[in-house]
């Protein structure tokens, strides 16, 4: 079955009219070299042509081998794989791979406006289908109760194996270089995701001409570069026997770390056949400790020495939680991306102990009383009935803490180290000691099994500290941040996605509750703005996986929506339906008022939001879409109690118009936090 | 005098609204670490809250210190040294540097919608300069006439060192590796820029924290990395003595090589005082062999050795062009970007030898045949005309060659090396023998001097290959490509800013004709997709310092603009006037006539072009726009012809309608030229 198919390039109109002669020849759209190692040459020593360097613009690209029938393509064997790991979304930029992908029965080619929004698009669709399989986890244990262990842990083959992983498509060079900010902030806030670039055939990669895309001197190692410090693997595909094992390396290190990897594709490998056999084996991620396969000094073996450090840690906690009056437990980003939430629950309903959730750690659990959510914790800037109460543990249990300067309050925490327990995913601290490969997915079971029952009791359940009151105001006048977030609270419904901005938004969100069943999608640490433009579509598509309809609401201001507005488009295209909520302050920056109006470095331009929905709308049948306008809180209350709002059957923009000095609390507090310790 | 300032990092609104409570307090946006050395640790070992990690989300930027007459603050030299570089636009995102930006007084800061149209817009912004500066070189030397001699290389005391330089300002992390393609882009092409990267306090840069923006693992080496090829030096600044020396190594760097720099700028040396007196040393690229200063085994001086070495290579040129019966000149990419167009003219002038361009050699010099100009060369792409006579050359000499696959139709120059001399800006070729550090700066005004007058006999010198003439065509149908090329060659003025996005735009170019005075832009070589969005604001930029007004006419297919697309509300909102050429096939590529309209990874969102600047347009006093649409070829007839279009008062749209399998007849034949390769 031959196939026509161009593997992951940008594709240019020189290509495609070369394509246009073609039927069944398979021609890659910008080949090109890439010599993966070698002496550079200086940039313009060498421009004679040469028979080496006359090749053709776009050459036939390996012909589709017959296929026995335990063969498959390694093309498709990638999707294969990426397919078995749930990954349905294939982002990416005007490519096309893709015969391969357009065949595929389960993995879909989503285009998009730009390679960066792309990368942007594998993470929030990683995110989402990660919080989606940690729900399906928590549904299988619902019939778990307080005081009760389970064993969940210990039945789950995988060791929590099943991730939400993205998948991106770029070509090299312009590409991948276009998309790195996108993958070194998947790194930074641990999103595993498999970022296939589309590279010349293995042949070409052996000469050095000038073709587009490159950097004109046959140096192609800027590219590896790039990706090296922000990527948890790497493969370059250079021969068949070992491609589809170079494959699964990288994916299972990508699913191992929950880290970005990378994967080169070569036109002339696309076709080759591989076994299909090999696909029979999943892709597990490594249990931390079973590569470690050292001869122990005292002729032990290594699962006894396994097993016996678990039990002295489980120990140590113990006898720490029995000296424990108010021990907590506090939840933070890790225990998401390594899908620990059940576990947690679990021992919460064991112990009865009180949870607290980080930023980053929001939805992790359902923050639900029965689930022990007790608030959200961010030190210094903790809502003060819950930072008090937090403040008097003698015990803090974290749980994959990822303590950044905005996830805690610039490192305000208030815990003593002789009173902390950190468990992760491949070490735990207990006071001051650390335990390598002692992972939480082990260790949480285990203490469920024996912590005693020790639920704090200073706190008042039904206080968790959110924003459910929402204050009076003018109906006349803009609405307040103070009221805006509990009103949003208040909106919000069982299995909303909510993905907030950096900034004002993800602040906002502190004080905010969130349903059950909901998730919440921020980029907190990395913080790279405009990235929920992107994110926003990938959460989406996941979202569209999900066994029942969920909303998907985003909150971003203007200058931030500038970013990446054009993925707005790609939403608008495939009829999907988001609640844009745009926080419209005019561009304006509080810098403004203190340098005053004239300091052009502070302005940024302004837009009509009302518009952009029909901007992005020319199809011959226009797409369903409502664009709402909120200048007071009269309007908005109107709008958020309206049902054709509420049912986000279509995509939506919210333009709520806000004062330029206004902020959310959270955000007021840490800015006066960061004041005062500057003037310290 | 105090200054309030916040310097080259992301501002979000936690900084924001920090900084609202100080007055003349020094509070950087977002602090964090450069540890540029050290152990990497795991991410998730340490997390234990410490002195040293609790830190303050904003901390006091070193106070301006008391200025002595003779001293200047660091942040201050660096932009007078920009400014003496006629630099006078400093692009980035929505970063504050910068009251040393607004009190400057030459130095413009130009805020961009994200970072990569930002380092696209600087490109854009030094090509333009560059193409200035030759006109300006050229205009010097307007009264010399063909057959004589001129001294013009030897006079010029920079040897050629002004330059078009480009400066971007990103923050460390996530804005400079979202620039990273850009900065590539530039790399790939010779344009020199300094990005001017916002870092955090050296004391900061010392320790570990996880501060937003980072990746969470003290690991800094990537954003190193990313930029360490694709740069051609690096300056990471840390103490006050050696800063200023450090600015100026980087500087004369980029001018030398035409490459793009690095250097970060913490924020506790922004007002560390500096001696003002370095400030005098202009900074002149570097000649070639300057730096050469080994020991010669003959014991002869270096001087007298390179002496001797460039009037072999004269005398080695010399008698090829004396053999030769039918020379010609090829100038190239380097020729403009090392601005020796003047210097080919010279050369061109005292010969009567004909010249050629290769596709990034447009407008090195006017193309009027009073300049030699014979013509565009691009091997098989050549209009059939020009190419019967190029090669029956018998001695192609090349000035600046970039023989990349777009510019010279796929590899297929006709010249054996036996019959070509190649000079550039660090070596010569001459046959197969290379000559190192022989630069093209002294070489062309030598051979000037003593190179016989030697004009093309074959080439009747009025046709030149262009496309003048306009084809009939149905004027109540869409424009064809054939004839909107010519149309728009003929709509062209003296001084016109042509800049043609990768693909369609470009190869249309190829046959067009350009005026006296008028500069091309395009990015042949990296071909970035969408690079022109971000470029054309650049180049408007670098145009308004023009002595004369110059139009800038951008030309850019509907889906390549969609990836920069926010930067032209940039152009909007600094009431910029490009006259923004949209060609609009409603997203379709001739992929999907192959694959079938069902083909969704060759859909690319569709937008109402007519609705863009209006969209971008929401200010109280709204900016003068003007959308034309131009259906059919009457209407784009009518279009051209109407004076209020013409004039390029504000800024303007044309979207133009073309048929979806139309295409240049350039672009026709590099299609044609590759599917014939492709099937031998």
């Amino acid at each position: 079955m031959p196939v026509s198919v161009t593997v992951g390039l940008r594709c240019d109109d020189a290509a495609e009219l070369a394509s246009s002669t073609r039927s069944h020849t398979l021609i890659p759209a910008s080949p090109s070299l890439l010599p993966l190692s070698g002496s550079a040459k200086h940039p313009l020593e060498h421009t004679h042509p040469t028979s080496e360097l006359a090749q053709p613009l776009n050459r036939t690209m390996s012909s589709p081998g017959q296929l026995a029938d335990d063969q498959v393509y390694l093309g498709t064997y990638l999707l294969d794989r990426l397919a078995q790991l749930d990954v349905k979304c294939l982002f990416g930029f005007n490519l096309t791979f893709l015969d391969l992908v357009e065949e595929h029965p389960e993995v879909q080619w989503i285009g998009n406006c730009n390679e960066l929004n792309a990368a942007y698009a594998a993470d929030g669709y990683a995110r989402v289908k990660q919080a989606q399989i940690n729900s399906i986890r928590e549904g299988e244990q619902a019939e778990s109760k307080p005081g009760q262990a389970t064993t969940h842990g210990g039945k789950d083959k995988t060791q929590g194996g099943v991730r939400g992983l993205g998948a991106l498509l770029t070509t090299f060079g312009v590409g991948e270089l276009s998309a790195v900010n996108g993958i070194a902030g998947a790194y930074s806030e641990r999103v595993p995701i498999l970022h296939i670039v589309g590279v010349p055939s293995t042949k070409l990669q052996k000469s050095k001409a000038l073709l587009h895309h490159t950097l004109g001197n046959g140096e192609f190692t800027v590219f590896e570069q790039a990706s090296a410090g922000i990527t948890c693997a790497r493969a370059f595909l250079q021969r068949a026997e070992e491609a589809a094992e170079e494959i699964d390396r990288v994916l299972l290190a990508a699913l191992t770390t929950a880290r970005p990897a990378y994967v080169t594709l070569p036109t002339d490998l696309v076709f080759v056949p591989v076994p299909k056999k090999r696909l029979e084996d999943p892709i597990i991620p490594m249990r931390v400790g079973f590569e470690d396969k050292n001869v122990l000094p005292t002729g032990k073996k290594v699962e006894e020495e396994e097993k016996n450090r678990l039990q002295f840690v489980v120990g140590e906690i113990e006898r720490l939680w029995n000296e424990a009056k108010e021990p907590i437990i506090l939840i933070d980003a890790c225990a998401i991306r390594y899908g620990v939430g059940h576990l947690v629950r679990d021992l919460v309903h064991a112990t009865g102990v009180k949870v607290r959730l980080a930023p980053m750690g929001r939805t992790a659990i359902d923050e639900d009383p029965s689930n022990g959510f007790g608030g959200v914790y961010v030190g210094e800037v903790t809502d003060p009935k819950v930072k008090e109460v937090v403040e008097k543990t003698d015990l803090a249990v974290m749980v994959g803490s990822l303590k950044s300067d905005f996830n805690t309050g610039e490192f305000s925490y208030s815990f003593p180290t002789e009173q902390t327990v950190e468990l992760h995913s491949d070490h735990t601290l207990v006071q001051y000691a650390h335990y390598p490969s002692v992972s939480f997915h082990q260790l949480l079971p285990a203490l469920t099994k024996v912590l005693k029952h020790k639920p704090n009791v200073t706190h008042p359940p039904s206080d968790r500290g959110l924003q459910t009151q929402i204050p009076d105001g003018d109906a006349d006048k803009v609405v307040t941040q103070a009221a805006f977030w509990p009103m949003m609270g208040k909106f919000f419904e069982e299995g909303d996605i909510v993905v907030a901005e950096t900034g004002t938004s993800s602040f906002g969100m502190i004080s905010t509750p969130l349903p059950k069943g909901s998730t919440f999608v921020s980029q907190v640490l990395w913080g790279s703005i405009g990235w929920t433009g992107g994110a926003t579509l990938g959460a989406l598509l996941a979202a569209k996986e999900a066994p029942k309809p969920r909303r998907v609401i985003l909150f971003i201001g203007d200058g931030s929506l500038q970013l990446t507005v054009q993925e707005v488009a790609t939403m608008v295209r495939l009829d999907l339906k988001p609640i844009l909520v745009v926080l419209n302050n005019d561009g304006y920056t509080i810098e403004k008022k203190i340098h005053g109006e004239t300091a052009g470095y502070n302005d940024i331009s302004s837009w009509k939001w009302q518009s952009m929905l029909d901007f992005f709308n020319a199809y011959d049948q226009p797409k369903p879409t409502r664009s709402w306008l909120a200048p007071t809180r009269a309007d908005l209350e109107r709008i958020l109690a309206d049902d054709e709002f509420r049912k986000a059957d279509r995509i939506q923009v919210l333009e709520v118009k806000m004062d330029k000095l206004d902020a959310p609390v959270a955000l007021e507090k840490q800015g006066k936090l960061s004041a005062e310790l500057n003037a310290a």
